[in-house]
C-alpha cells in the first residue's frame, strides 16, 4: 500500500549525537514523535539538516530502521537517499521503499560538477529501474547552493515523461522563487508536488498550486509553520507569513544546523543536542548568547 | 615498516565497468600493473578521476583488496580516503592502511560548502586519531574545482604542527600555480611533500621543492611524464615540459574522464573500457572520432 501523498510541514530532521559523534538512535525518535505531534505533517529525516552525508549509509539504516519500529510510521518518512555513489543512492532508496517510507527525497550526485542532464537522468533511472518496486516515491532535492549541482526543468520533464508515477515532486532549495514558480507553471497541474525549501515561500507556494514546506527551521518552529499551513486561506495568512519570515531572518543570522541544535539542546535542557559532526562546528558560547537573546526578545518559544 | 616516501608520478587510476556498470577487478588490475610498468612510480587509485566518490565504500575497499593481492604492491599505491561521511574516512583509511599502503589521498568533505577550517581540522583530525596507527601518512587533496572546499595555508599548518608524522603532503589540483607555490615555500623545506595536481606544473613544481604530480592523464601519457621527472635537471627539461603542456591541453577539450577511458579503450582494442558511471556521460561518437583524430594527428600513442 502507498501511504497517501506528503503535504504539509515536513522537518529536515536533525538528528543527535552522542559525546563521541556516534548517532544516538533513542534520542532521535523521541524528537521526531515530538516533531510529529507538534505540527509536522512528515519527517524529511536525512536531509541537509539532518548531517545525513555526513553519515555511513549504514548508519543512515540503521537510525531509519530504528525510527520505524519506535512508533514513528514510515507513512510520515520521506529519508534522503541521494548520494554521489549510484550502488549506495540504490541500496538506501531500496531499504527506504521496503520499509513502507511514503517517499524519499533524492540529491543528485554532488562530487562532480558541471555534469549534463543526459548524466543525471541516467543516474535517476537507474536508481527508478534497480530499485525496481512501484511504491517507490522520488522527490527530486534540488539545492544548489549546497550541492552545485542542480535539477532543471528540462531534467523533470524528461524524468516525469518516462517515470510518471515514480518521480512525485521535488523540494526547491534553490531559494530562488523564480525558479520554484517555473517549477510550480510547468507541472504542478499534472500533480506533480512541489514543496518549498524554506517557509519563507510557503504561502506563496500554496497559492500556486505548491503542496507544502520542507524546511530547516521546521525542526524548532513546526507548530507555527503548520498554523500558516492550515489556514493559508483565510485572511489572516499574509500576517503569520510575515511572522514566519521574521523568525526565520533572525535564526538565520547563525549558522543553521548548529543554531537549530543549540535552541533544541537549550528547551529539551540536554546539552549534547548540540553536538555536531566535523566538518561543521557548534556554535561558539557567544553565538550562542546572541542567538538565546535574539529568541527571548522575540517571545520565541519551543515546548518539549 | 613504512614504504618509502611517495615521489614521481602517479596516476589517479581510471576504474574499469562492466557493462552493467560493476566495477571489473581483473580489468582494473591488469592495468594497474600496465601503469606502473609504464612510467608511474605509484597509483593514486580511487581519486576523481577513478570515478571513487561515485562507489560505494565496499567496492572501494574489494578493489584495493583485489590490487593488493594481484601483484600490485601497496608500497605503489595512494589510495583516495576522503568522504563526505566521517565514519566512511576513518573506515577506508584505517583499510588502506591496514593493507600496507605507502599513502592515503584524503579530500576534505564536500557536502557543506563555506566550513570552517576548524571543522576542516576536526574532520582529518577525527580521522587521525580514530584511526591511531603510526604507520598511516596522509596527503591532502586540494581541488577546488570540483569538491568546492578548500585545504588553506592556515589549515596545513596547524594540521603540521599537531600531527607532523601523519600529515605527509598535500596534491594540488586547484590549478593555480601561485597557490602550489606559496605551499612550497611555507612547508616543502620541513619535509611537507607537494605533488602538482597536473603534470602542467610538474617541472615548476620540482624546481621549487616539490616530489612529483598525480594528474588526469597520467592514465595514458605515463612514460613521457616521467621522462619529464627522471630528467627535470637537464637542458631539454623545458622542452619536455612544453610537449607535455601541449599533449595535456589537447586532451583537455574533451570531457577528460571519459576521454581518458575512450584513449584506453582504443588503445587496449577493449570497447567496455569506455563505460563510464553516471552523472557522467561517455564520449558521443564524433567526440571520440574527433579525440581520435586530434591525437593521430600529433602521433600520440598508448601501447598496451
Amino acid at each position: 500500500m502507498i501511504p497517501s501523498a506528503p503535504a504539509g510541514v515536513w522537518a529536515p530532521a536533525i538528528t543527535p549525537f552522542h559525546a563521541d559523534l556516534s548517532p544516538d538512535p533513542e534520542r532521535f525518535a523521541r524528537y521526531a514523535r515530538w516533531l510529529l505531534a507538534n505540527g509536522c505533517s512528515g519527517l524529511a529525516a536525512f536531509g541537509t539538516n539532518s548531517e545525513a552525508n555526513s553519515f555511513s549509509v549504514e548508519e543512515r539504516m540503521a537510525l531509519l530502521e530504528y525510527l520505524v519500529s519506535h512508533a514513528v510510521s514510515p507513512a510520515r518518512l520521506m529519508p534522503g537517499t541521494g548520494c554521489c555513489s549510484l550502488t549506495d543512492s540504490v541500496r538506501l532508496t531500496g531499504h527506504a521503499v521496503g520499509l513502507g517510507c511514503a517517499a524519499v527525497l533524492m540529491l543528485p550526485p554532488f562530487y562532480y560538477k558541471g555534469v549534463s542532464d543526459e548524466g543525471l537522468f541516467r543516474n535517476f533511472s537507474e536508481v527508478i529501474e534497480r530499485v525496481g518496486d512501484s511504491r517507490l516515491r522520488l522527490y527530486l532535492y534540488h539545492i544548489p547552493p549546497v550541492a552545485q549541482v542542480s535539477i532543471s526543468l528540462p531534467l523533470i520533464e524528461r524524468l516525469l515523461k518516462r517515470y510518471p508515477e515514480a518521480v512525485a515532486g521535488i523540494k526547491d532549495s534553490s531559494g530562488d522563487w523564480h525558479n520554484t514558480q517555473a517549477v510550480l507553471e510547468a507541472f504542478a497541474a499534472t500533480g506533480f508536488r512541489v514543496f518549498a525549501g524554506s517557509e519563507v515561500f510557503l504561502l506563496a507556494n500554496l497559492r500556486h498550486g505548491g503542496v507544502g514546506c520542507i524546511s530547516a527551521t521546521a525542526n524548532v518552529n513546526p507548530a507555527a509553520i503548520h498554523q500558516l499551513f492550515e489556514n493559508w486561506r483565510t485572511a489572516g495568512a499574509d500576517h503569520l507569513q510575515e511572522n514566519l519570515t521574521a523568525t526565520r531572518a533572525m535564526m538565520q543570522k547563525y549558522p543553521m544546523i548548529p543554531a537549530l541544535k543549540s535552541i533544541v539542546a537549550r528547551a529539551f535542557a540536554d546539552a549534547e543536542w548540540a553536538t555536531v559532526r566535523p566538518p561543521l562546528v557548534e556554535l561558539s558560547a557567544a553565538q550562542r548568547e546572541s542567538l538565546f537573546a535574539d529568541l527571548d526578545a522575540a517571545g520565541f518559544t519551543l515546548h518539549p
